[in-house]
């Protein structure tokens, strides 16, 4: 059954600012699914490498998608490989009127677990197919979908959302007391990411799916 | 002597895709600065542990500082922490006649290192007024600086940045000669990060440092 939390355990559980941490499902869903890239850590010979990957959400389960090493994915394919995949969003930035408080706004989702690589091609599809969705919703079903060679091309890896945490800052500055009359400006500056105007390629002759391009850039969904 | 370019070693030369692996020192001093958040990636008991972190760039030393769990914070009071030092700008959603050639426009850098505690007083100062100034420049002489207490209270680590290298992807889709034909759209959308009109602390007194807000988002500079 479907808990509206992840259960916590030691590894999702810090050791400092614990006020900032969550384990709610959905909100950790919608973090994963904003995120266009993560960034996924594993250990080749003891040592730490971090990787920007692609990824999509489906379920309860995190598929990634890039170059992640020879090695890695030899691992992957055989025990698995223990991953720690770290998503952040930054929302604001945070000024305060000590050097001391600034901070940022941000939304972040650490899941550690065992990644394996996908070997059944149903799954490799669908998974193929929600990562193109996942940056247009309905764009997989209006391209060329991936021949026998391609799907043998792409690995893909599997992690079963289990041992996750959500970390997130948001609201104003919080000075000290003794700040407050300073007579320095305190507050948030937002930050968004946005999409902008669509730019074809040299070779493209059909229309843009897009309707006709704002004056302004458009926030992305 | 700085040289133009960092010296490539085995754990930064990738396996594939080689032909977006650059090691130019100026570019990835750009793509550092240029980012909000790192992504640091360490071991502990054998598993990797990956956290988002706040960063600044003096030179080819890279500063982080933020919530790194008390355990990776002795190892770097020690021996020194060895760190994955991972930053990803997105730069576009890459959209092609078929699903297999679907990409991201991006620009990121991975520094492989040992991180250790900065000790010394007067380094930890110009680190924490960099980090504000990173924010807003200038921003560090418009606050009230840290107390000793709030030095005290405050951990950067310091990484130096020798092996690192570079990893890119720019312009429009490559499709297969036998797709361009297909009645799909292909190109590029442009991802941007803004940031908004400045929200004013509920407290603040004193009037924005900024100029009266345009109709519309600004870009960040």
């Amino acid at each position: 059954m479907t808990t509206p939390e992840f259960e916590p355990v030691p590894r999702t559980t810090p050791t400092r600012s614990r006020e900032r941490v969550g384990y709610d499902r959905a909100a950790v869903h919608a973090v994963l699914d904003e995120a266009t890239v993560c960034h996924v850590g594993f250990v080749v010979d003891g040592e730490p490498v971090v990787l920007p990957q692609l990824h999509v959400r489906v379920g309860d389960r995190l598929y990634l998608h890039g170059s992640t090493g020879a090695r890695a994915l030899r691992m992957a394919g055989g025990p698995g490989l223990p991953v720690c995949v770290t998503v952040t969003l930054v929302d604001g930035l945070v000024l305060a009127r000590s050097a001391f408080h600034h901070s940022i706004n941000y939304r972040s989702v650490v899941a550690h677990g065992v990644a394996s690589v996908v070997e059944d091609e149903t799954e490799k599809s669908a998974v193929l197919a929600a990562l193109v969705d996942a940056v247009i919703p309905g764009r997989s079903s209006q391209v060329r979908g991936p021949s026998a060679r391609e799907l043998a091309a792409t690995t893909v890896l599997r992690l079963p959302l289990g041992d996750v945490s959500l970390k997130a800052r948001s609201g104003p500055p919080h000075d000290d007391p003794d700040d407050l009359a300073l007579p320095y400006w305190a507050g948030v500056l937002p930050v968004t990411t946005t999409t902008g105007r669509p730019v074809p390629a040299p070779d493209v002759t059909v229309p843009s799916p897009w309707p006709q391009p704002p004056a302004t850039e458009q926030t992305a969904s």
